[in-house]
């Protein structure tokens, strides 16, 4: 079997010059970054984002098991398959993180006959943009340590820090550190932490705001701490916000790249969707909406976590009204949540299927709870039996959802037209009926309580003293507004990732709240997720290289 | 007076395919960054860096002084005024830092009329190259700590852990921190140190890898550890080095812009002359000579510090041998060596000169023990009186330098025709008998107090007990053949940034020795030499801005 970079190296790329025309995009509207990598010029922007032509197609999946379930490879499918059956269409997805694919997880460019390419430059530093997010958050941070070795004039309480360095790299010690040892020339020491970098508030900014001044005005926002007084000391009030900008000037110009059959795809931001608000940029989906009928766009890990903040956070946000959504799952996955172990997934099992698609059951009424019609699809695997699929096929008819199988790692677009005549007549037939989960202006608890109870299944909410006491500061500063962004490990609809299915009588534990006041949400952390990963005892780094005819290998 | 981005800004760039397809390069051979940048490709690399068609001038400076000397413009400026000649000429430089630009320094991309453009990109994230260096050093940091947390096989000795996390940013309270705090799960804690990027060791190996495999090879060697046993752990034993040589597959390109002019200027590698080698990439300097009669290329700082390496590291790793040194120098700048404040540097002094010129004596006598020809320039300030300018040209004359005013800061390539004329006339009549001053057979402590005492003028060199350890090891573990890099203020030829001018019987203390075993050379840190700056009472990072044009303005 060819590897994924086998299989995008083994087809020619276009130039993407030739690729942008067919989307009605002039060479002049393109900055190259090689021949295969474009971003796209803001006068394009300007001229185009505005126009919400296309109707919106949201790809998210029941939860992520280790048998895998292939969100990303099903939307980059449907890009080919729209593309193979003459529609207009692009698709909208996030840029993959650098850290990760050197640890478990590998890369993130779909799958097979099913990709986006270059893979190996989209899986890199691809147009540099998490470097300009990186670099702008750590000038930041920089900037507020030497605030305090100067004098402190602002008044920072030093032990009500809120704005955390990052790095896009998997590297669990610097979860907690300890700064500014030494001598008195080498800064004030406490407590710090680093995040990975799709955690960064401003990754965040970047996916939210609408323009240069947007991105301004939110930076401005950035709490990155209290002073002795217990008021919030902004990004502004260090003065740090133009030259933030500055680095991030050409990160906020969306890129675009082909898929394998040379469709078009979008790809842009890349906040985590367990530990983030886990949407490409709105300027990506809403140029994308500018330019076709048919925009598909993803939302990471499960609809538990991915779906909710597309619908409350980004729609809220940009003002967009999803008209379909897909739900990927597998006959693999759904056995393994019926209990399978993950070597037994391949033979046939009805019984652990009958058990495990609780779990793709509350995903489908957890969408409709947003109003918006459902089409379900399984990503194939040659171990599927007819069984399995008849099963599912008449357990989403039922449910008034369409249903595909979707062969599209297998058969790239062809595999995918099944799934996107589905995808069409949803959204010929069925008006969606869009709808927040919950309104502006009820509280913070409220909120937290309505997305536990209503999309997780949880009983309650239970907080930590810590907890409690930053969402009593934040109602006291006026950020009861804010919708929530919850941070919930991505394999179970609980916080414990042992609880597969559909768990039901249990807690969610809130360990850590803060105000992400640029962003413009507040950030639960539930459980015991962190916002910082580790490397597994082999990292998938060991196998990566450059061979001798310079191109890389080992990634995956 | 305009500013350097508004100069820079009024005159139209051309697209950089026109600009190189003047020096032989199709369009094919370029990989493109927008309009105006790009990286030379792999193939026309092969095809040229072999040739060695050009000659080799090295423009280096007295030591630097607030003052300001203007040793880039200088060289930006020969760029332009060789293209107005008509000569077939390049110039190759260093990128800048990312960090510094935030910081006191500024930009670094010349300056008035004679500068590389794009300035703002060039200043802030260019083609990626030191993101990739940053994210390959701290890929290598990150799995280093992970084999600790995972048990440890290679018997790793925490306190005696080489490899430091590297950040392009000022930031002093990364120098020292403590990592892996928190829960087991959260590393193993130790004390751990950022250096800024510029002197990460993958910077100097970028700099002096002739190819790939090259690259790979110095990657391999690279130690970031001893052992329980005290022998070295290197970072083929992590088995890190095919990950990050892929990180770094396209930073081992050679970058080219224009210049104000559009000649051509190639910009590569950016290792500070203060705390590393100083110089741009062989691989640079390399293709330059393949492509061009005349190859002008610098190193940082002044003479003791870059022209050193330069002669010493470069020239020895790559086979290159120099045919001219220009010097450049300021009426300011040796008045200030005279002992003038700043304030006062406007006002003749001729004593202040006579007092202060023993600086451009040392440095012309320093080159001298290299055996190549030098010429001398004063880069010219309104201020300059003529008494002044006659003065130091006599001096240099008797000396047998040539020399020339040079202009242009003020008039671009036309300011810099005198300079341009005398480099030729030296290139065409006097011989360079390029020699090393040390041979790599002596001791490592040899080459040290050979550079202490010829060239900085010191007594003699004192170690700490530290260093003196290191040699030590350093010696029994067969890596005394390697050159010495001198980490040292670049204000002084001592270790003491206070003693100007000429500094007498002073001793050089060496701190701190570390083997840079994939670079190739032993790293001696003297004085309070630090690998990670601090940002300024008001950094430059507060006037940066992005304007309604979505232009950055207040970088200079």
């Amino acid at each position: 079997m060819r590897s994924d970079i086998e299989i995008a190296r083994s087809i020619e790329m276009k130039n993407i010059v030739d690729v942008a025309s067919e989307y009605g995009i002039d060479a002049d509207d393109l900055e190259m970054y090689g021949k295969y990598k474009a971003k796209l010029s803001e006068d394009f922007l300007k001229a185009h984002e505005d126009k919400k032509r296309g109707k919106l197609v949201l790809v998210t999946a029941i939860n992520p098991t280790p048998a895998g379930e292939g969100k990303t490879t099903t939307l980059v499918g449907l890009g080919q398959a729209f593309k193979e059956m003459g529609k207009s269409a692009v698709i909208a997805l996030r840029e993959p993180s650098l850290g990760p694919c050197f640890g478990v997880k590998g890369g993130a460019a779909g799958g097979g006959y099913a990709q986006v390419v270059p893979m190996d430059e989209l899986n890199l530093h691809f147009t540099g943009d998490f470097h300009a997010i990186t670099s702008a958050n750590n000038l930041l941070a920089a900037m507020l340590d030497n605030h305090i070795q100067q004098g402190n004039a602002l008044g920072i309480d030093t032990g009500a820090i809120i704005h955390k360095r990052c790095i896009d790299m998997n590297d669990r010690v610097l979860r907690n550190i300890v700064v500014g040892l030494g001598n008195k020339t080498d800064g004030v020491v406490r407590e710090d932490h680093f995040v990975i970098s799709v955690a960064s508030e401003i990754m965040a900014i970047l996916c939210l705001s609408k323009d240069m001044n947007d991105l301004k005005e939110r930076l401005s926002n950035i709490i990155v701490a209290y002073n002795f007084k217990g008021e919030p000391i902004f990004a502004k009030d260090l003065k740090a916000v133009g030259a933030m900008a500055a680095l991030l000037k050409d990160a906020i110009k969306p890129n675009i790249v082909q898929t394998l059959n040379h469709s078009l795809a979008l790809v842009h931001g890349g906040p985590f969707a367990n530990i983030a608000h886990g949407c490409n940029s709105i300027r990506a989906t809403k140029i994308a909406m500018g330019m076709a009928d048919i925009v598909l766009t993803e939302a990471g890990f499960g609809a538990d976590l991915g779906a909710e903040k597309f619908f409350d956070i980004k729609c809220r946000k940009a003002g967009l009204s999803p008209d379909c959504v897909v739900i990927v799952a597998t006959v693999r996955a759904l056995k393994y949540n019926g209990g399978v172990a993950k070597e037994d997934l391949s033979n046939e099992n009805l019984d652990a299927l009958k058990k495990g698609i609780v779990n793709l059951e509350k995903h489908i009424e957890n969408i409709k709870l947003f109003g918006v019609p459902v089409v379900v699809t399984l990503n194939n695997f040659v171990s599927d039996t007819e069984a399995e699929v008849s099963f599912i096929r008449e357990f989403c008819e039922s449910r008034n959802c369409e249903f595909a199988v979707s062969k599209v790692w297998e058969e790239g677009g062809k595999g995918g037209m099944e799934l996107a005549e589905k995808i069409l007549y949803t959204l010929e037939n069925k008006k969606s009926h869009f709808t927040f989960l919950y309104p502006d202006d009820i509280s913070l608890e409220d909120k937290l309580h309505t997305i536990a109870t209503k999309i997780y299944g949880a009983k309650k909410v239970v907080y930590s003293p810590a907890a409690k006491k930053a969402l009593d500061r934040a109602k006291a500063l006026g950020f009861d507004k804010f919708p929530i962004c919850v941070a919930k490990n991505q394999y179970s609809l609980s916080d414990d990732p042992k609880k597969l299915g559909r768990p039901e009588d249990f807690e969610i534990n809130v360990r850590e709240v803060y105000v992400n006041a640029g962003a413009g949400f507040v950030v639960a952390i539930t459980g015991n997720i962190m916002t910082m990963p580790g490397l597994p005892k082999v990292p998938a780094a060991e196998a990566v290289d450059v061979d001798d005819n310079g191109d890389i290998v080992g990634l995956f």
